[in-house]
């Protein structure tokens, strides 16, 4: 029981790849996945599952087709399913996403930045 | 779309009841809550489903039968389903809680404690 303490600093320290998110936790059936984001991601949509957006450090945009969002540290978003999205950063920022396992994080956009995979930090 | 942005020191300013989770977001079928936590909470499980915390601010420590976790800021842990646990704080501790719509906060422990509805903040 003791060794599942996860700690966010320890667990982003690992990587430095950027849009490649690593899974840290699973609650049921969910599961809670760190990234480091810079830069414009693809638009994309997940038909059939809202998804959790935390920032942890930095800050983040969230661009949708009819306006956008801009998240600072300890600040949240649901991104209802469905609906176009598109994250942002301009300087490094430091993310916890939370989601279905098997969610691909760019939907059905494609493209170089799709994980295939689940990876665990 | 831009009225969803949630902070959660904005959230927690809204409420001082501790042990009295406040839910400030939903993701398909489940919550987000936000709680102040200072004491000992009862004994409880969630015998159909885990359930996440993550320490905003402050220590907490979660106690189990065969031991426990301290959790600091910017620290999670899972707590699996059908295991006993007994939340505590020494000092007043800002917790987010991830877990179903509809799950009980103690369990079927009971007691004053027992949130009966949810609320919203």
């Amino acid at each position: 029981m003791l060794s599942n303490k996860i700690n966010l600093n320890e667990k982003f320290s690992k990587f430095t790849k950027q849009w490649s998110p690593r899974v840290i936790a699973e609650m049921n059936d969910y599961q809670f996945k760190i990234a480091k984001i810079k830069g414009e991601f693809v638009w994309h949509n997940h038909k059939d599952t809202d998804e959790t957006f935390i920032v942890i450090e930095g800050e983040m945009l969230i661009k949708f087709r009819d306006g956008e969002v801009k998240l600072c540290e300890g600040e949240m978003f649901v991104v209802p399913r469905g609906i176009d999205h598109k994250p942002c950063a301009k300087k490094e920022c430091k993310i916890l996403v939370v989601e279905p396992r098997g969610v691909i994080n760019t939907g059905d956009a494609g493209g170089k930045l799709t994980m295939t995979e689940d990876i665990w930090v």
